[in-house]
């Protein structure tokens, strides 16, 4: 660890725009954050009213605190251009072609950085949290969705349309299981949030005795099926449940070896609700890469949990809007 | 195209050492060859023979000239440590560590640049192929084996351990065919020369008469079951080998389409034998991308056939070579 260092009098403030939910602290430059605050979105506020909840939630942050805001930057659960701060796509607010940058730079009078989350939360981890000081690094991010992204050569990796990294969409069935994106037995079909509750129903459905003490745990907590509820009960010890659970780690340790292999990543990080959830799996993983990968690609790598949680959005979003702010002046 | 310039006047000599054959030539800065030559090596010559024969076809590339060669590059069909020269090893050539760079500049006094094979070629298709000023390109080479290389924000990715692209064992059917490697379903299990001929015979024990078409085009050309033989089986219409490439078509395009959406390319770049002796595979991939990847990263692509052919490894080696050398001094 460095030495704590004085805080940087120049304010940055992170903002994690979730599907349901914004968090808002000021970031220093070594990643630490002060003042968080959350607050629940609306399930049908219209962006203009997201912004105004952003500009109310950073005031609360700011308190009394009378030294200017220099930057904002904001990890969102879209597709974004990082260029112009324009959200093409948040699917779980409904959102399509809104200009989250230049509204909240108007309102500020400061630069706005605004980023895809996940790739947002990869520059945190890469920054200050598991995967500090490697210069290869592979992030995914196992949520309702599967998604990551790619250090290679100390350079996050952008692609030729900003899409670099979609590993959740890479294959691990050929024409397999139906995927939420446009093709078929993709990684996330599999192991993503949605696709364990999909398979979970299924199995279910098909071993209805089998299935019933997963129904019952499901119903105790009131969450349904899914990788929550499938959790627990295999905690308990339920068969069915231990067997999706086994499954997914079994999957998902020969998806991220596959993509160890393409990648060469000196480190792998493992994050997301599915991976907090069941911790095992980054051991899997681990194992998995040892059995499947070429060894030149297995020896060079290490498998990690993610250091920084559900912050590393707001961090990494605060962190590209410094340097992008500081070093441009 | 670059209007055509004067020859460099410094002799930098391309190597192309394979499992049965070196090719040399000399190669001039804007990538075009002067005086190729081949030979054929004996399947049990030791390294230092091969040796021995690499600088014999120098002499004959050379022919009269008295201008000093002043860099030689080697494009090894090897996994090979690039900063030293060392061939880690050469499967098809029995080799194992040995240091071919250093062997080479001792004889001729010259700056010597070892590179694996797949990744020469890339860089050759990449400067002046059919990757030219792409600067994002997955290039995917399907022979025996399946190789591959990316380019990502204008360079050519290493990974942690000099393995990045290593996309033929990245995952099509998991837990699936066992792999060469130490995995299990990967795309090269499914689509490499080796599998191909594999599946072949496999096709025929389950279907022996719908096979013996395809034996006889076999023991006429006296190929063996392979890629070669089935394409021209299929060729002709027999039904089992049409299955055979129509599949090999339907996975490789699945393939490829999850590494678009792993890596984002601006150009996809397929060569190899297998795709030389079946073209149609250029095709079967590009539709794949239309059909199965996310729009940001099927919008961004183009698909295409390598344009060097086989002389892409030597070029690509002589031109590392050259760069490292005059970018030295």
């Amino acid at each position: 660890m460095a030495p704590a260092a004085e805080p940087d009098p120049r304010t940055v403030i992170g903002v994690d725009l979730g599907g349901t939910k914004i968090s808002v602290a000021q970031v220093e430059a070594d990643g630490r954050r002060r003042g968080e605050r959350s607050r629940r979105l609306h399930s049908n506020a219209g962006p203009d009213a997201v912004v105004e909840e952003i500009l109310a939630t950073i005031d609360l942050v700011r308190g009394n605190s009378t030294a200017p805001i220099e930057a904002v930057g904001v990890g969102a659960a879209a597709q974004v251009d990082e260029a112009s701060g324009l959200v093409h796509h948040a699917p779980n607010l409904g959102w399509r072609e809104y200009p989250l940058g230049a509204k909240l730079a108007e309102a500020l009078g400061v630069p706005v950085a605004v980023l895809n989350d996940a790739r947002a939360a990869t520059i945190a981890e890469w920054r200050f949290g598991a995967g500090q000081r490697a210069n290869d690094l592979l992030v995914v991010f196992v949520g309702t969705g599967v998604g990551g992204s790619v250090v290679a050569g100390g350079r996050l990796l952008e692609g030729a349309s900003g899409a670099f990294g979609e590993v959740g969409h890479s294959i691990l069935f050929a024409g397999g299981r139906k995927c939420h994106c446009p093709g078929r037995g993709c990684l996330e079909a599999y192991v993503g949030g949605w696709a364990i509750a999909q398979r979970a129903r299924e199995a279910v459905a098909a071993d209805p005795s089998g299935g019933a003490p997963l129904l019952v745990e499901a119903d105790r907590v009131g969450d349904g099926l899914g990788a929550a509820s499938v959790g627990r009960a295999a905690m308990l010890g339920v068969p069915l449940a231990l067997r999706l659970v086994n499954e997914t780690g079994d999957w998902l340790g020969q998806g991220v070896a596959g993509l160890v292999n393409a990648f060469n990543p000196a480190r792998v990080v493992l994050g997301g609700g599915v991976i907090e959830g069941w911790p095992e799996l980054v051991g899997d993983v681990d194992g998995a890469i040892r059995r499947h990968c070429q060894p030149p690609a297995a020896n060079a790598v290490t498998v990690h949990p993610v250091a920084l949680g559900h912050d590393a959005v707001l961090i990494g979003a605060a962190t590209v809007a410094r340097e992008r702010t500081f070093n441009r002046r």
